[in-house]
């Protein structure tokens, strides 16, 4: 059910500056930044593991901040059906962040839980398109 | 210099219960559990993204806890030649948290950096057959 991990989120007081020390010095590329009214997000691929990245995260309302869980702050994975997972997740005990999924950029269903210590794990629903290019 | 995004490290409390909890749950499969006097590590791979890894770490002495720094605790990457990138990473002003690498499980080189905010990264030596397997 869970398809493969796809990015690790890091929080970062500069996105600027931080975005020119992944590049410069780790070899990462920057692929989307946006901004809402609460935070600021790039994602950062990188040409030896394709198929992951790096979400760089800066809350611009201080209120809504994921720093105090870490600065290496969650974990991310890619599913096909996130309502399906969801539900048998919830069998299990699991108890979500929030009731229904969130929409993240780019439209992709998001929602987030804790490992068994309080670890931050997020899933993302694929898109329609991804979906079919990698069946 | 940097060839690849290796694993994330993550803090548990129990091994064996975070251990079935990613095997059950999170589709991934453990590769190795290895211990010492300070601490046991886990490293858990996943068929969907067969090159990444997530590394379990339970500290057994709570004095040497990374635990402080966030749940999701690290980043780690594979480098061809760690002295190398140790040299130039100092040119160019990063502080590494040990004057010389340590060697981790498998016997490959280690050492740990700070990003901007403090977010721990850690650079991997790969083993010379990787080396050779991969080239």
């Amino acid at each position: 059910m869970i398809k493969r991990i796809e990015h690790v989120g890091i929080m970062v007081s500069n996105m600027d500056e931080s975005i020119t020390f992944y590049e410069t010095l780790l070899g990462f590329q920057l692929r989307v930044r946006v901004k809402n009214e609460e935070k600021e997000i790039a994602f950062l691929s990188h040409n030896g593991l394709p198929d992951f990245e790096i979400e760089l995260l800066h809350d611009l309302q201080p209120t809504t901040s994921y720093s105090a869980y870490g600065l290496v702050n969650h974990v991310a994975f890619i599913v096909h059906d996130i309502e399906e997972i969801i539900s048998y997740y919830k069998q299990k005990g699991i108890v979500f962040e929030t009731e229904k999924p969130k929409y993240g950029i780019n439209g992709r269903k998001t929602i987030r839980f804790r490992g068994l210590d309080g670890e931050i794990l997020q899933l993302v629903e694929e898109k329609k398109e991804e979906f079919i290019q990698n069946k």
